[in-house]
């Protein structure tokens, strides 16, 4: 068993060596860079700067996500339709590296991205997997064997009028745009079963809190409604950080000055890439703004970790409405959707609940590194992207699905249970506050008092006080009216003075 | 000496039982509340709930923010009118208090407001601070002693209509919107001072720079550009989240119901709001949402955190480009504030701008306990507001004075080091780029390396190696030609096959 | 009113104007540096070198904490001290210093100290207010006019074989030092009060929850025993944390060398340091290591955090519990100390406990702040220092305060609801899993199923199911002893098979 | 292409729904559970439990960590064990069980735990993966038909004694004790390293810098040195903070009272555990304490943290210090590891480095996940135990190996430019503060300026104010000698007044 201990205590750089060892006992060609030589496998499609990446930052095994895969196939596919355009680039190689595109779009070559997600050098090494893939699958194509750079380079054509520091964030908006419309989708249908629940449980009339402490009646729809106009708000916020990211920096190149980036290439790319995405994509308005700065990134975070802390509060409150099944304040009732224990039999948890609040804090932290990261940007350049990339994905796709069975296996099956509710309002001591335009709070406040030490009821004690009749009570003392804005017993107002 | 260190040793409890001591020795008045009497120096306009609070929450010293004092001032005077409006309030007692108001919001009252920033209660202590003072001030100007509360009662009276949980949100809110303006002045006028460097410096051609390596040529005008569309987002930013700040609950009551709030008062009392504050206050379109969610205010720190790494990341690059004065980059100049050693004579540091880096850290630990506060609202209350109005006010003042005096006595002042930024751009290797186009990146790259290695320069070496001619070299080594999209040297593009 | 509007518009910068304004009708004297020459109030004892600092950075008017002035006095105490036995520096001159020194340590200066919390530049600023005013009173104490600098300079003579970067942190870390006794007698008083619950609630069997559901039972004792382990190890920790303040880079000047300082001396100066704080002060062991690094501040807030994180835990329990009067848990009471409502009569709310929450977000934030301060050094220094300050400082001191009142006005006078305890153990299922043992986890859930539906019993439907017999469950379901280790009703057990 | 966006488009959820159609149409068993009936495929040894939570928790396909899934299995055992030791268990179960149980250990089943890392429940649907796989593979090893729970129940048997509670937070600090020594070793090879650098860089003098600004004289070394004194504290830190984790709750069960764990088995399962693990495990002494509280996991992330931290610090140094190739510091040379460019021919980056600062952001982003979901707690359980564990694991994994291949492949191989450092120091202004102690700051501090406008050598201006004769700037200005504590010529000092 110990040797079982050691043997799990094999970190992922010694994995990485293993299936290294492996991979040399296969066929390999060898691929040469201005540092030097290396083998790879004869079959991969990925080529030497992908394999040094690979060695360079084995961290986790973490990948790439597959939305700035696709995004980078768009983009590469639109450069290259757009260098053709300008004849930059020999129409044989660019037939060649479309039909490539197309492949690598649909997700042939997921595997052969064989880089992490968090590295140095800015996206160059997901840049260079990709350019290499091409380029491979391109002379593939041609007839010719993997390697031959000569033919066909995974710099000079693939990349051709391209930098990593303007493809990589093109894409990557691309990505986070693509999946826009789900995270939209997935709060609506929240918002929608909120909005259900509120005129659902409108006519509950329950005790209101301030401080977990028993304040004045409220509905319990009203309750709902509240978080139905908070997930209104997130959805717009979240779409208006959004729209930032249609503005893109591809033609930037390496600096943001466009170097090596004919201005027709600039445009036509820039089309292309909106017309096979579907997407309003424009050119950004300074480049070299754009290929520097990283503020839309911790902007659109700032919208989602917002909706996040907005979706914990409500979760914190479910929770504490739901507690109990017997000795909590059992307000609510939420769906079972798995046994709660292994050992306390019976028991059902507001896991659904439970999961988004550590989503909650997951995007919290997710935004803390970005934001830690877009500071460090220098010059011309946010090196840290990769890391603010690999949190942005985790937030969105977290929120995304996280929302979505939250709403589909709790909210939508969310009862209240109406008799705790009216018990909790027929024994509160609240209602005392509607007392106040009529004999002030000193008189209300020590009424609050008797109540609360004899256990009597509110009505009782002021009878016994002599502050007000048994008719005027009947008027003022309703919970329900007590829900809306108003003077409780308006009408009888002013006979008194306080 | 030793003893020093005890007496220093003194805690702020301390020193306040000593002050409370000495307060005992003059002349007091008695005042009662739900939980007993207390004395009260008999000079004093606050009363027993505020000198509770003061006891229950001495932490460090720090005050309310003068900002929030004032909007609470603003937000009573708009009630008592519109209690006295809808004839709730007796005429005299109306009259009273709002010259009081009047007084108060010059900040003839700022003393006496004794309770802490933070303190539990979600306010219930500022706004008890200030509605005991406006009544004593009340009682006064009738002729009536202190602590008569039988005559004016600053729960009966002063706090007409209104809850803490309405009135303090309500200020809080006018109180950040009157500091808008100066924010937003202090980014302008920093946005000017940036965009005029952008044309001052448009003719500077230095070397580009990304992972802190050199690149390819820009033009340092360039960079302050695209400094200057970072702010202008910000400004933008910050505006827009500010806009939601217009709508309050005031009316909200207790718990978002309304409870005791007539809806003719709370017309009234929006209106009166509006032309005295002349903002644009609006009623919130759901109370009970408007009087738990914090929503807002998170959206707004968001927005100014945003705005502050982003100001570090701008002043990370100033500081590097005037790292010098012989031994760093030198590529501007900074105007000389203070003497920036005690020790090292003729030193002078970067001091303003490492100012903005500590706001930007201060800002970034004030959003996340304002993130953390937000989360922990709980029903109809987030009772942790005290910690974020803190936060806030603190946030949005050292961003708007540190911008301030940044722009004024750092930005303006820039001067750039035309020869060592030509220096720069003669030497540097990043113009092989440019060759990519007409020769490849493989044999750029080949060229790149020989001139590392023997310090020759790359025309001479592409020479050299015969692959361009020198009226080839003439056209594509055009170093400001190169700050702008384009093929350098297109014109004779072609020629050769890549 | 609108008029007053635009009055509290006026911003810091502007009131320090309207004071220079002020200054400069009264007498002045004429400082230089090497920047030039600027009017100073005669009758101030800070100089030209404050005055810049002041006007730099005017951002919220936040002050250096007391502490850290009296460090300072400390720090520079000792370092004439051993300048005056190394014979460095003139007798006359270095005893009217030390009479300075003796002046300010006793907080005659305090005033003088006009420079702000954040500020640019590493803390020379705080450095050379000091040195000063030390000056000018060592002047004044010889006869001289303020501001002769060529007699007793500020630079030569009180900074003498010091630079700001080894001075200021070696006060820094005197001054919180001297505060860590007053916060581990917080602590260790809220230890004592929790363990003094633990004996007093030994008792009182109530229902355990997790994830806010009903759980098994468990006594309120070990509630609170549960907490007084976790301040204890909090109180470790913190201490732990702070041993490594012991260790100071006095003598390290500039860049953490040592140039200028004689061995000598700093040996003297170590000495006399450690003598009059009374502390066992010693010098680091690398001094470039400890004048660059701050990791040992990033540590101590570490440690304050986790403190205020588990406080934070501890206080939502206590509210949870205390929720009520009448619709909420109820099982302990927590004493009032102040009304809840300015219009809810006779609301009571945990205010203390709230106010620790927020505590605890205040110093989640500052840690932050720390955090990003302390990432942020470079090469011989960190820079931003002076926010590393403030933010410690007011941990340590809102935590210390914040703990204090907390124990006095909550944790001690704490009241447990045996009554409603009881019931909820009375009526929670959760004892059916003492039944697993006896009958197996499957058929124990079938039970609690049906108590739930029912309403019944658990030991009704044993019996109505024949699981059991009477005897048996008499022996089994006793709720104080499933609160320790073992199977309830183990002697009966293997009786039946699982 | 815009098919494929919207096949790209598809959630997580919908391919989990897809996979279970394709289940579907397999082979299936029905199981059963308290809330129903669900088809599980035959051949999974995962049951439906399992599956509930899988179907609940579809939020980014992340895995449980490998780590934990081996702790589970040992504490999984260990119970075993123990319940055998006691007589609780059937002989054979128990045996069939410990089969199953070395099989799991050896990871053969990972794949069947199909639950995600974020998860609702506090580990419970961890817990019962873990528990219905040993179930089910213990049937089959008993010849029994996998789902045959009446036989060997996954709660009544495989969880005897146990519960979620404490099982799961016993394995998951067995799991991260098991990556302690990987993490150590990993910085204790940064720590030789730079230590080999401080002798190897000892001679070589270079230019100090506070605030990025050329100071004083350093050796080179020194700096290294510097960095090795941090880590030698970040190892000590997170070795003290590891520490903690021996303490484990296992045999609390529920909620820390240990209700069906008897004190016997508890003893054996904790002897049990510390033998197959190797480790010194030991009972907490609190076990409700134990089970609740998560500070010591606030605490190891926090020493992890500040490891980073510093870690960031010292990449953020070597990234300026290596800056060039040409228009940068360029003190030294980082081994070239990849091309740095796709588009900049001959561009190498310090992308280990800059992976190594993402690292930390990722970790500060990590921590302030863990601290959030630590503070959020409540009563006996903290629920958000899930994602502290997923935090936690990533930290350690990619601190550990990200120092690793840092110090491999970058930190080993790094070269001092002696020339350039040389250059450096003899055009510095900084030795003029060598002068303080003969002349006085303030002649020093016109040299300064006069060196830096006339950009004449310092001992050229002395000689020509005539401040000092040749020889005795001889023997004061030694930049060596002044990079140890010192007066530079202390020898000749006294002869001058200051």
């Amino acid at each position: 068993m110990v040797e079982t201990l050691i043997k799990m205590g094999e970190s992922i750089t010694e994995s990485m060596e293993l299936e290294y060892r492996n991979n040399l006992s296969s066929i390999m060609r060898i691929e040469k860079d201005c540092l030097g030589r290396m083998e790879i496998p004869q079959n991969a499609y990925y080529g030497i700067q992908s394999r040094r990446a690979k060695e360079n930052f084995p961290l986790s095994g973490h990948k790439i996500h597959k939305k700035l895969i696709w995004g980078m196939g768009l983009v590469k596919y639109a450069c290259i339709e757009a260098n053709l355009k300008t004849k930059s680039m020999p129409y044989e190689i660019g037939n060649a590296l479309k039909i490539a595109c197309h492949e690598f779009i649909d997700g042939k070559f997921d595997n052969e991205i064989i880089v992490e997600s968090i590295q140095g050098g800015a996206g160059t090494s997901i840049n260079m997997n990709v350019n290499e893939i091409l380029a491979n699958r391109g002379l593939e194509i041609l007839g010719e064997e993997k390697g031959r750079y000569d033919i066909i380079s995974p710099n000079t054509h693939v990349n051709m009028a391209q930098s990593t520091n303007d493809v990589v964030p093109t894409a990557f908006k691309i990505a986070v745009l693509s999946m826009r419309q789900s995270l939209i989708e997935s709060l609506e249908k929240l918002l929608g079963a909120l909005k259900e629940k509120e005129i659902q449980f409108d006519d509950i009339v329950t005790i209101g809190r301030t401080h977990l402490q028993d304040a004045i009646p409220i509905r319990l729809g009203q309750e709902f409604g509240a978080y139905a106009r908070l997930i209104t708000r997130d959805i717009k916020r979240i779409n208006q950080a959004m729209e930032s990211l249609n503005n893109v920096n591809l033609g930037a190149t390496a600096v943001g000055t466009g170097l090596n980036a004919d201005p027709e290439y600039i445009k036509a790319a820039i089309e292309e890439l909106s017309i096979i995405t579907g997407m309003d994509i424009k050119l950004a308005e300074h480049l070299m703004d754009s290929t520097q700065n990283t503020d839309c990134y911790v902007h659109l975070s700032g919208s989602i970790r917002t909706c996040a802390l907005n979706l914990s509060k409500m979760c914190n409150d479910l929770r504490l409405m739901a507690s109990g099944p017997i000795c909590g304040l059992m307000e609510i009732k939420l769906p079972a959707v798995q046994p709660g224990s292994s050992i306390m039999p019976g028991k059902v948890n507001p896991v659904m609940i439970e999961m988004m609040n550590q989503i909650c804090f997951q995007i919290q932290g997710n935004d803390h590194a970005i934001a830690m990261a877009s500071e460090a940007g220098q010059f011309q350049l946010n090196v840290m992207a990769p890391v603010i990339f690999k949190n942005m994905f985790e937030s969105i796709e977290i929120l995304t699905n996280g929302v979505k069975v939250l709403t589909e296996r709790c909210i939508v099956g969310i009862l209240a249970n109406e008799e705790e509710c009216k018990k909790r309002v027929d024994n509160s001591i609240g209602v005392v506050t509607a007392l106040n335009p009529h004999i002030g709070y000193e008189k209300s406040s020590a009424i609050a008092k008797e109540v609360l030490e004899t256990r009597r009821s509110v009505r009782e004690v002021v009878l016994k006080k002599g502050f007000l009749t048994e008719e005027e009570l009947d008027i003022i003392l309703q919970p329900k009216e007590m829900t809306e804005p108003g003077v409780a017993g308006a009408k009888i107002l002013g006979l008194r003075t306080i």
